[in-house]
C-alpha cells in the first residue's frame, strides 16, 4: 500500500506514524513545502517569550530526539520530502505532481491513499504596509525567529497587535515578557471571540492591569513607514494612530484548500475547510484529510464549523490512518475546547458561548459564578470566575466559560466532558468529582455553577446581568441596589449608589428597604447576596433580583474606599 | 415546618442552610454533640502542618465570617444547639429527647421531619495502649490541637502512623513538614487501598525517598509505655518495635448509626452505614439521613459502598434539603473518587481499580501509560503516571488511578465524569478536551492512555506487567528484554538483564533477536518499545510483549550507571 500525506506538521506524521504501526509494510511518503517537520506550532508564542529556549526543542520527541528526514526514516520507517511542493492531484491516476523547491525539479507520486494535511494560513488585513519587514505573523518557525530577533534586539518596543484572539492574546503576553509596550487592535467589541462578551470584559481588564492597552471596536486601516526605513513606524486605525515598532497580524487562519479545489473536492459552504464524513475521507474516497484544513461537526448543533487545534489535527491523523489501514474509526466531531494562558490568569470555554447559544435558537439560563478553585482555606486557593450555559427547556449543559487565575483547565475538560455526554446540569450537580483541599472544594465550582443555575429554573433566584445593572446605575433608574456584605467589606470596595444592609442585619432592617421598588442584592460572589433575596422574598417582596457574579465578576468601575 | 437536623458539621449545616432558602419561615434545630460547628474536617492535615495557620480559618466562610450559633441564627436563621447530645428518635412521637452536655439537662424537640448527619468516628484498634495522652486520631478540631501542640514542642520526633489510608499519609505529610521522621505501619500489603497495588507501590517509592518508612503487611501488636510516663515510647509490631512519640491512628472510619439503630431504621449489612433511598429518606419517610453515616450507591456496580467525604456530604444535605422542602431531588450515587496530595504528588482514583474490577466480574484491559501533564517541552511540565482500567467486552470505562508530581486531579474528574456517563475507551478518544501547551498535551494523557487500551484491545499491543517481568528476571527465566531506548539513556538507567537496541536501529539490527524466545519491550514510558514491538511483529516475530508503563512506571530496583 502506498500513502502520500501532504504536509508535515501535526496531523501528516501523526496519521504516518500510526499508519507505519499499523501495517509495516507500508509504503508512506510526507510531502512538506516548509522546511520545519513536525514542529510545535503551539508551542511559538512560549518559543518567543524565552519560556522554550531553543527552537530544538520545539521538533524533540518527550526524549528528546529531534524529529527530522533522518527520525522519521531510521525511527519510523516513512520517508519525508521537506521543501517539496504538492502542485496538483490527479485522482484519475492517482498521484501527486511536486516540486522540489530547491531545484525545480517536478515529479509524480502515485498513491493508493492520499492525505491532506495542508494545515491553514493566517489571513492578513487588505491593508497597506503588510508586507514590510517589521510586519509578521506568528505562524512558523520563521515568524518566531524574526519577532524574537526584533525583540531581543530590543528594537521593538512599541508593538501592535492586529487581533485579539488566542494567538493575539499569547503572543502578547510574549511580549510583555520581553518589556514591549503593546497594543491590541480589535475589530469586534471585544477581544478572544471564543468568549461571551462579559467573561472577555474581564480578561481585558486584567490584561490592562498588567500594562497591555486595548482598543477594541477599532479598525487597523494602514502600516505607515513614516521614516521611510522600509519599516513600519505607525499604525493608523479609525479611532487614531498607535507609534509601532513592529506589528503582529494575529487575525485568524484560512484552511489551506487550493490543492482539494483544484482536485474537485468537496470544500463547506460556510467554513472555506475541507469537507470530510467522520471517517475523515473527503468527497474522493481515497483521499483522506485531516487536521487544520478540515471543517469538524460541532457535536453540540451539528453544524459544520471551523476552529483548528493541534489537539484535533492529532486526534484526526490518528483516524486518518486507522482508516487507511482498514479500520472503521470515527472522529465524533468538537465541542469547541478553547483554552490559553493571559500573564496569570487562564481563560477558556467549551459548548457554546450564551451568545452562540442564543443564535442557535435555544432558550439560555446561564450563571456567572466566581469561587475559589480550592478549598478557601489553603494557601494556594485562587479565585476561579466561571460562567455557565444551559438549555432551560431541557436542563442540559450547552457551554463553559472560565478565567481568572484560578485552576480552570480542569473544569473546561470536566465539562467538554459532560457536554460531549449530554449531560444535564442536574447531573453535574450530581458528579462526583474528587476532592482534597489541594485540589477542589467540597462543591466544585461545576457544582456550584450548575446549582446557580438549577436555582434559577427552578424561580428560586432570579438574577440580573452586570450590564444591566450597570445601565441602571449610569441612567439614573429608581432601583434599590442592596449590598449584603460587611461594613468593613463595604467601605473597602462597593458599587456606586448601592446600599450597606448585612445580610445578618436584614431579618431585622427590613424597614429600610422600599417594598415598590426594583431590589437588586448582592455581595463578593453574589452567595449572601442569593440568600438576602432568599430572605427578602420571604418577607413579601416582590421585584427581587441578585447581580450575576457578584462584584468579583463585575467588570466596570468600581467606588473605592 | 419543624425540621431538626442532628450534625453541626458538613451536610447538616447544609441542610440547614438549604432548606431555610427555600422555606424560609421553616423552624430547623441542629443538634451538635461537639463544641465545634461546620468545620472544615477534611483541612485538619493542613492545620497540623502549619499551612493553614489559625483554627478560625477553618471555621470561617469565604468571606471569613466564623460559623458559630451567633452567625447561623443571624445570617441563616436557624438555631444551633453546640454541645448537646441526641439521646433517642420517638418515630411515633416525632421527637427527639437531647441532653445539655454541660447541664446534663434532657429536653425533647419535635420534628416534622428529622434529618440525620451524625457522622462517622475513628476505628480504634483492640490493642493495648491506645488510651495513652500521645495516641491520636486525626478527625476533630482537638486531635489536631493535641498532634499540633506534641510536634511544635519538639516532644513528638518519632511517629507511627497505624494506617495508610488517605489521612494516614495526609497526616504523614503534616508531620514531615515538622520535621518529625514517620514510619507508616498497614496491616494490608499496600498504603492507599483506593489504588491499586501497582500504582500504591510507586507512591509507596516515592514516600520513601522523601524520608518516610513504610511497613506494610505489618500489625500492631501494641503500644507500649516503656518510661512508665503514662505516655507511648514504643510500638510493638508482628515484625519487631519501633521507637514512637506519639502514635497516629488512622485505620478508618465508622459510621454512626447508634441513634439510627435505636429508632430501628435500616442499616445497610455489607457497609454498616444507614440505608437510605436516591431522595435520601432512611426506611421512615420522614427522617433523612446526609453525609458520613450513610450507604452510598456505587454508580458503577450498582452495589451499596460506604466512601464518606465531604464533597458528598455537602451534596447529599443540599439533597435532602430540596426533597425536605417538597422537591424531588436525587442523589445518584458516587463513582469513589478519592484525591490526595502526599508531597509534591498526587495520588487520586475513581471508579473501580482492577482488582475491584476483576471482583466484580468484569474481564479488564488496563493500561499504565505515563506521560508528561502538559506540552514537554514547557518548563512546568511534570510527569503524570496513569493506570486506566475498562471492560474488555464492552469498551466502557471503569476506573482511572493517577499519581506523580503532574496535574492528576484534573484527568480524575475527567474520568469521574466519563465513567458516570458511561463513556467508552473510543469516546475518551475521541474527547475534545481543552489545549494549550501550559495546559496539556495535544494528546491529553487521558485520550493516549484510552488509545493504549484500544491498541491492547484490538491486538496492536500485547502489554505485560512489571510485577511479572520482575518476577521472570528474579527467577532467572529465559526471556529477551529489549531496551528499545538510546545508548545515553541506557547507560544511566536500565532494567537488569535487559539488551538494549535503540528503535531506530532495530529494523536493521533484527538478527540480534532470538526467534524463539519471548520478547519484552521498553523504553522510558513504552511508547518507543511499543513501536519496537510493531516492528518486529511487522518482522515475523510471534511472542513480542511490551511492559505496561515503561521504565516511569517500574516500582521495582533499576540498574544504575
Amino acid at each position: 500500500m502506498k500513502v502520500v500525506i501532504i504536509g508535515g506538521v501535526a496531523a501528516g506524521p501523526k496519521a504516518a506514524s500510526r499508519i507505519m504501526r499499523m501495517a509495516p509494510d507500508a509504503q508512506v511518503t510526507i510531502i512538506e513545502k516548509g522546511s520545519f517537520l513536525s514542529y510545535a506550532g503551539c508551542g511559538l508564542p512560549y518559543y518567543v517569550s524565552g519560556e522554550i529556549k531553543e527552537q530544538r526543542e520545539l521538533m524533540g520527541t518527550s526524549a528528546g530526539v529531534i524529529r527530522d528526514e533522518v527520525f522519521f526514516r531510521n525511527v519510523k520507517n516513512f520517508e519525508v520530502r521537506s521543501g517539496t511542493e504538492a502542485l496538483e492531484i490527479d485522482r484519475v491516476a492517482r498521484s501527486v505532481r511536486v516540486r522540489d523547491l530547491a531545484t525545480r525539479q517536478e515529479s509524480t507520486l502515485d498513491y493508493d491513499k492520499l492525505v491532506l494535511a495542508t494545515g491553514a494560513t493566517p489571513m492578513i488585513p487588505p491593508i497597506p504596509g503588510v508586507d514590510k519587514g517589521n510586519v509578521f505573523t506568528l505562524h512558523g518557525i520563521h515568524d518566531a525567529e524574526g519577532i524574537k530577533r526584533l525583540v531581543t534586539e530590543r528594537t521593538a518596543r512599541d508593538v501592535v497587535v492586529i487581533g485579539g484572539g488566542l494567538i493575539g492574546v499569547e503572543a502578547t503576553e510574549a511580549l510583555v515578557a520581553h518589556g514591549c509596550r503593546v497594543t491590541i487592535v480589535e475589530m469586534l467589541p471585544q477581544i478572544l471571540g471564543m468568549l461571551d462578551w462579559d467573561m472577555a470584559r474581564l480578561v481585558e481588564n486584567y490584561m490592562e492591569s498588567q500594562g497591555v492597552r486595548i482598543l477594541s471596536g477599532t479598525r487597523a486601516l494602514a502600516l505607515e513607514d513614516r521614516g521611510g526605513g522600509g519599516k513600519i513606524t505607525h499604525v493608523k486605525t479609525d479611532k487614531g494612530e498607535l507609534p509601532a515598532d513592529m506589528v503582529i497580524i494575529a487575525i485568524g487562519v484560512r484552511p489551506n484548500v487550493a490543492l482539494a479545489k483544484g482536485a474537485g473536492l468537496e470544500i463547506g459552504e460556510k467554513t472555506g475547510a475541507i469537507r470530510v464524513n467522520d471517517r475523515l475521507q473527503t468527497s474522493d474516497p481515497d483521499i483522506y484529510a485531516a487536521g487544520d484544513c478540515v471543517e469538524c461537526i460541532d457535536r453540540i448543533t451539528g453544524n459544520p464549523c471551523f476552529v483548528p487545534l493541534g489537539s484535533t489535527a492529532n486526534k484526526q491523523g490518528r483516524v486518518a490512518a486507522c482508516n487507511i489501514c482498514g479500520g472503521n474509526e470515527i472522529f465524533p466531531g468538537i465541542v469547541a475546547s478553547s483554552i490559553c494562558k493571559v500573564f496569570d490568569y487562564c481563560a477558556g470555554r467549551t459548548g457554546l458561548t450564551e451568545r452562540a447559544a442564543r443564535a442557535a435558537g435555544y432558550e439560555v439560563i446561564s450563571a456567572m459564578v466566581p469561587g475559589a478553585d480550592r478549598a478557601h482555606y489553603m494557601s494556594e486557593s485562587k479565585p476561579l470566575l466561571v460562567k455557565m450555559v444551559a438549555d432551560r427547556k431541557t436542563g442540559r449543559l450547552l457551554g463553559v466559560q472560565v478565567t481568572g487565575p484560578g485552576e480552570g483547565a480542569k473544569r473546561i475538560d470536566v465539562a467538554a466532558t459532560a457536554i460531549t455526554a449530554g449531560m444535564t446540569i442536574d447531573d453535574i450537580a450530581g458528579l462526583d468529582l474528587s476532592y482534597a483541599p489541594p485540589y477542589a472544594s467540597a462543591m466544585d465550582n461545576l457544582v456550584t455553577a450548575a446549582n446557580v443555575v438549577r436555582n434559577k429554573r427552578d424561580g428560586l433566584m432570579v438574577g440580573i446581568t452586570a450590564e444591566e445593572v450597570h445601565r441602571k446605575i449610569e441612567a439614573n433608574e429608581d432601583f434599590f441596589l442592596l449590598d449584603a456584605r460587611s461594613p468593613e467589606e463595604y467601605a473597602e470596595v462597593r458599587l456606586p449608589k448601592s446600599t450597606l444592609i448585612p445580610l445578618g442585619a436584614l431579618r431585622r432592617r427590613l424597614a429600610e428597604v422600599p417594598r415598590d421598588r426594583e431590589i437588586v442584592c448582592y455581595c463578593a460572589i453574589s452567595l449572601r447576596g442569593y440568600e438576602a433575596s432568599r430572605v427578602l422574598v420571604g418577607a413579601g417582596f416582590v421585584d427581587v433580583k441578585v447581580l450575576d457574579g457578584g462584584l468579583a465578576m463585575w467588570p466596570f468601575e468600581k467606588e473605592i474606599g
